[in-house]
């Protein structure tokens, strides 16, 4: 059976340092002895963007289980970073967490004739639905899987810089999105994530990220 | 109608700080203005731990959509950290990811009679299960939702220190877990963050906010 396009593998390369590289081959190891072979998949729903199937696998000592999974197509994160050291981030209700939640501009990879939008592409559309700036330069920072004991989304990490508005004709968000923009400068958010006035786990794991390549580089 | 007991509510204080208090009264202002009521919600899925419902919403301004929402009872995740300075992390398979993923211990909140389990005491519980380590001391560090866009659960983040082997009698994983454990010095686990050998959001979040915490208590 062939594994669904929307899931996304750990793509790992040695980092030069023993202790990590150990890991990667114990990583690589699990991979093979722990594997959960997918034997049968179940669709149980489809929804606007992500479905749930319940896979029955198998593992190479025989044994065997079931999963509910939740089948997304990915997503990414964007931290807009002005020439003052402000991070642009959005404030947004949330239905899921019952009230408004400050996070990093983001969203779900579109997907025309079954293939997801390439992520650098979707960055610049979310920054602009979600802003209305654009920015000059969109860099790759990393990337984390948000619940991978359940949810198969990937969050591809941006930063964005060389902001501009993006004047009349801007890309809008979704109709069905109400979303309000705040800057605030990147220290002052890393208090923000560090008092819990941010709680969104996307945007904790990115301003933290970006404080301390900042910090390395002598901001 | 009521609302779901596993959805938690975000719940923000007031931090001293005039930039970040300014945004928890825009965050309030847009719990009003931006809520999403629901007005129906139509089960869709019950599986082990989670539930997948649809929910149909109106806003004030008398907008109506419906959301996809997976009902998740909230989970732990557990930072254990060595006399030594090292952190004990697990190694799983996830079908999720198709692959196997370096983690720090965590795990979802048992209900017993409809009533999710206190969250240090599933930090306690997680923590032996997974690692084979009993903490004698555990302390809240913060918390976040995973993927705040469609699933309700909010992860407890606990720093476990005193570390003991909980000995024979200890708790084991669940039946249908597989899990090794890696002890990985912590300014070791913030380069696996960067070099992207933990690619987990709720892993990285953890390690990077531990990180600033030792680092300004002169770690």
């Amino acid at each position: 059976m062939t594994d669904s396009p929307a899931r996304r593998k750990p793509r790992r390369g040695l980092t030069g340092r023993p202790a990590l590289d150990s890991i990667l081959a114990e990583l690589a190891r699990a991979d093979r002895e722990l594997e959960e072979r997918i034997v049968r998949r179940e669709p149980v729903y489809r929804g606007h963007y992500m479905t749930l199937e319940k896979d029955a696998i198998v593992r190479p000592d025989g044994s065997d289980s079931s999963r509910d999974i939740v089948v997304h197509p990915g997503a990414v994160v964007v931290a807009p970073l002005d020439p003052q050291g402000r991070l642009l981030l959005v404030v947004q209700y949330r239905l899921a967490a019952g009230g408004a939640l400050l996070e990093l501009p983001a969203g779900t990879l579109d997907i025309h004739d079954g293939i997801p939008e390439d992520p650098e592409a979707a960055a610049h559309r979310e920054l602009e639905e979600e802003t209305g700036y654009r920015a000059g330069r969109m860099e790759l920072l990393g990337g984390y899987y948000s619940a991978p004991g359940f949810v198969t989304e990937y969050l591809s990490l941006f930063l964005a810089t060389e902001l501009r508005p993006a004047g009349a004709d801007r890309l809008r968000p979704d109709e069905d999105e109400r979303i309000r923009t705040v800057a605030l400068d990147w220290r002052e958010a890393v208090t923000a994530v560090q008092t819990g006035v941010i709680e969104d786990a996307k945007s904790v794991a990115a301003i933290l990220l970006l404080a301390r390549r900042l910090e390395a580089s002598g901001h």
